[in-house]
């Protein structure tokens, strides 16, 4: 095949440069140009109105990095062959594709059981089928059978280039400045010893920011309460919608992608027959059909469509302390009143708790090594004067109630 | 009404500060919330993944821009009463409020004859009824019936604070740095003389380089060609639906408020009566729609729209002089043979030609003065050593054809 | 006076505006322009080539946060009147005027004893006499004798502008991208209780941020090796020429200024008296004097001095234990062999022990408070899942070694 | 020799990197390092508070976009052996290694008749015979003795990395933002074509772009009124300096290698000779020396230092016409009268004329050609709408007045 060179405008990072024909090709395919129309960051731009990057965008970015971490290896003396660097990239840019719409929040509505990362598996097996076993590599990378283990930890790990970018890049689209991490320096920092991705002493305070830009990101920005009170608007609206499914009313999806989905889900069972489908549903399916059910005449259904559209969104409290029980008794009352529900509905839909939680770094899940000059390895949370220490990396959990405004 | 004070982070200015309740209300009403859904720059994101911004985004921007321009103005002893700081502040919030999706490409096809800015007025109007006479100022700043001229030349001029913005935000979130304008530099240097906007002879340069950005912007990411050959097909996707539905056959739009648009068009013969409606239709309404065309049984629409869909765009070119007639021709006749359709089909739907133009500065559309210390004012183009003179001001027109490729 | 205004170009934050004629006046003063000629970070652009900024930048940064702050915090209801926000403003500006040349590292060397912020008090006084009192509130605000405390604490305590510039400057100049704050975010976040500077409970995070880059930017920028190395060397050569003054050895500086300073210390016991002599000194007078030194007979000046120019530094090893006195005998002789000279001459200047110790956040000394929505206040070390516990608000020691290298 | 890898922090490019054992050498010589103590910007300072980058740091960072300029051009196949690529790094390393402190101001006051580049090509025939002909195709590329001229275009010419560099760090440092050029697109546009430098048809906005740029930074920067100002009261001081010691009276300047260039210029004429010495000047000595001076008894040259010292410069005019003689004659008498001086001395330190002229562009100088697809190629000014005709490439030349304040 002819040389090929496509440079692609980043306001990240300036330039992304694709210079081999099934990067490119696998770039051109219909499974791929999907993401284009999938919200990396769902709601967030009800908050962050520059949040609207797409996951396509996303993971052209965690390419570039893998580009640049594979390139910074090899000039440590760091052996990847060809085919390896082709499958790290292949594998990189892969491994959001099984992401529906609104994913992290709609997953188990639309497909309960199973996991994107599964539908990502999928998707290469069947890409792998088209161009002629050309994934195998890739296919290899991406499920750790690879026997430099270090290729699996860029693409899934601590400090894979997957997190690298999306905190990067959500940091920047949501303009929270502090979430930006020194992302170019990390990669400068990373190196291998017994096939392990490690990082070099010097890179320690770069990974320390980098863990407290996570926290900060998770707690300030994908948990924001209006995020959250949105998020939890569409799964009630999508509950309500399979509620009625089930009781026979009359109910169309706009699109005929999600209308089968929800009214056939026993086709998604064994995903990958259904995976065509699936890979025709993007954001735009959900989004005009909230629109449409907006006018249903289901007083629920289209109360929760019409606010989400005009972002009336549920109020939310977030606290370290369980919800009272009496509160939320309280709110079930005073909306049941308000919307003229029962309580059992106003309950199942308009006044709600839940909890979230998150631990900023978790040395038993997987660790992150450092190198020092003379050998010796140390997880991050053992070298002198460290930041992650207790606290760190232990889980935080916090606690939620949603309600209609009254 | 309380103190209200609302920051919006924007990855373009860094905060965006909101304390008007007035403006809150209007920010959170339905008719401005809807802007959220439509993309500021089309396809743009086809060829500069980035470009997903929106027109929410984009005003609200632009109203940034407006609070630091009237702030220096006001610090330069220019009166400007709370009244109209307040009008001019709403008057660009909703300057672009009429837009509806794909605005410069569909703007004739979905409601022929009625200009986005007629609909912005329109919709000005009814806030106006809805707030009591509150955007009254706004409505005759935006309407350049007010007395102080300056303000509707903030609004809609050779320098306004909607270019300003649009320019900005294009090149930062398409990536294209070059573009990037001293958005802050020009707006401390504006200034008002016998009412009229004017730039201070230290801006001279600043003015010159925003006016080469705007025509790097324009050659290089508003007419990119592959962006050009989204447009256009999706242009011939509405006219193939038009036609289908012109001829009977049976047709619908993934949402109601399209599929009413399309199949009755009279309706908007009387804009106000059809506003309503007109205000509940954005990107996702088009983008669905398309989506379920392409399972439709008329080859012509369904392949339209599957290649749209799937990013296999015309192929175009662009040139300085038209476009050979031979060319088409050939080109017709390859088409047609290849898509086993006929040459009149092919002509209107696969392989045709156009041209676009730009003038990036005509001092006889409206002009930008140039306030000298011994208070002379000057035209840009007439002062010495100039670099807009004959060239930048006189019009560039280009020719494309477009075709399926083969 | 008339009305003025200047506008100054910035890096960091864009434009730094003034419009104060006494701003202007003091900013003209040769006082002031002295620190035109100050690196803000003394010998660090060894390392970073960038970091070549001035303490007259600085302090124009640090007044543009100060700006900003006040405005911020007016806009939240809290009163200042017109005379305070001139006093913060011009307290700021001067709070560093009476640092030399290599501050951190010759202020014992030069005035030993004196310290610079009593020379910055003594500038003010100046400054005040020559501008008839207009300096009173400035004197109060900076010694913390005015009422509202809070004007002291932007100034100078746990959050002042003064940390919040030069760490964001030091990080753009240096190039250390991780070091940079959310500055802007923790100004919005600034308020004011019971007279105490307060950051509101949505700030916590942005803190958290601030206190992990002075961390990192302690640790990896100014405690650098080579920076500490380079620093060690002057320090030493100011030693080695104020001991060869006591001998009676010819020895002239360059400059007057630094020579009067180096052979008659008296005269600056009583610093009032000096002061006009101390005005006159900056890095220019040291560094000429060492380039001229670098051909002095006295071998160890010379050798000391063409070490500095040459940037051969001394090798610097830093860690967590005590340096084994074995490895310092070890070095003695290695070096004095090599050099030539005695072990005493050698242990003094070439081959010696220190440390340095750093604490991020001891909240002993000063605390930041944050008022939670409810009006309560907490230390930021107290709230839940606070990142500041034990481990920042305790001293972290380090020791170094530095030795000729052989 | 053993393999070396060092990353320099850069606030403009994030990283450079040298992996070369000789570039890392060159770096470390004295010769290099005397370019730290050298401004860039001369006294562009004293508007641009920022501006203070040393020649040191521009040259590395011209070094780092050959890098990258090489590295693009070896992608598209353009044969670059490892020896080339070296000569061609060293060559733009010290490229400007002959400047002198103040460079443009002082270059035909200190060492009348001999040109930095001069000094330059001296300083690398010294290191090539100390390096023992490593330096051979480096100065073959800089005197453009190298068989593939588009190496000794890159170094020097319409396009070369060293303006890409000094226009986007000047920009940079200054705070001009509008000053910024896409240095990272053209170095992606660039191209060869019979040995000639070449850019991609796919470039010439951007190109545009750069020429006005340049335009821009030289009338509002470069030639800024306040830093003509202090350059000329610099050439003033020197050369009544040289007055005084024409005259034989008692005159010192601050370090050895200044006094000895101001009393025995002879020793320069053969410049190989004195290059040692001059390889010890820099900023250092002529700033030490200038305060020393400001005590002077001659009152024209302490009047000259201590003005320059507290920044109170000349006043001056800029225009397009010639300086109407009647007012340099008024502004004579008017000066001569304040400082009680005769009317010739007062003409020659306090009163004089000078003109300025640019040329943006001159195809007749160097060409900047643009490849087209088709394999045409045309010089920039001659593309279809081209923005760069008539006025860009004819010189413009102002007139200017300095004037002591009266």
């Amino acid at each position: 095949m002819a040389a090929v060179r496509k440079i692609i405008n980043d306001p990240v990072y300036g330039f992304i440069t694709i210079d081999e024909p099934l990067i490119l090709q696998i770039i051109s395919h219909p499974y791929y140009q999907r993401l284009r129309n999938i919200h990396q960051m769902a709601f967030a731009h009800l908050v962050y109105p520059g949040a609207v990057h797409s996951r396509l965008h996303h993971s052209l970015g965690a390419y570039h990095l893998m580009c640049n971490a594979l390139s910074e290896l090899k000039s440590k003396g760091i052996e990847i062959s060809h085919d390896e660097e082709l499958g790290a990239k292949i594998a990189i840019l892969l491994h959001d594709a099984g992401h529906g719409p609104f994913s992290h929040t709609l997953e188990q509505e639309l497909i309960p059981g199973v996991h994107h990362e599964q539908i990502s598996f999928l998707i290469m097996q069947v890409l792998n089928a088209e161009f002629n076993g050309q994934l195998d590599t890739a296919l290899a990378i991406f499920t750790n059978n690879h026997p430099k283990r270090f290729l699996h930890q860029l693409v899934s790990g601590q400090l894979d280039v997957d997190r690298m970018d999306y905190l990067n890049r959500d940091s920047f689209f949501t303009g929270v400045a502090e979430g930006v991490i020194g992302y170019d320096r990390i990669i400068k920092m990373l190196t291998v010893k017994d096939g392990e991705l490690m990082v070099e002493e010097k890179g320690i305070y770069s990974i320390e920011k980098f863990l407290v830009s996570r926290r900060l990101m998770y707690w300030q920005v994908y948990l924001h309460k209006t995020v959250l009170g949105a998020e939890m608007m569409l799964v009630k609206i999508i509950r309500r919608a399979k509620e009625l499914i089930r009781k026979g009313e009359g109910l169309h999806a706009a699109s005929k992608v999600l209308d089968n989905m929800l009214k056939n889900p026993q086709d998604y069972q064994n995903m990958s027959d259904a995976l065509q489908i699936f890979c025709r549903l993007d954001d735009h399916d959900v989004l005009a059909t909230i629109k449409n059910w907006s006018w249903h005449p289901d007083k629920i259904l289209r109360l929760l469509c019409r606010s989400l559209i005009d972002r009336h969104l549920y109020k939310v409290k977030l606290q370290a302390e369980p919800i009272n029980l009496a509160l939320t008794n309280q709110k079930v009352q005073e909306v049941a009143a308000l919307l003229e529900l029962n309580e059992e509905e106003t309950a199942e839909y308009f006044v709600f708790t839940g909890e979230a939680s998150n631990t900023t770094y978790n040395p038993a899940d997987e660790r992150i090594n450092i190198l020092f000059k003379d050998g010796t390895i140390k997880d991050i949370s053992q070298v002198d004067n460290a930041l992650i220490q207790h606290n760190l990396s232990s889980t935080v959990k916090k606690y939620y109630i949603c309600y209609w405004r009254v």
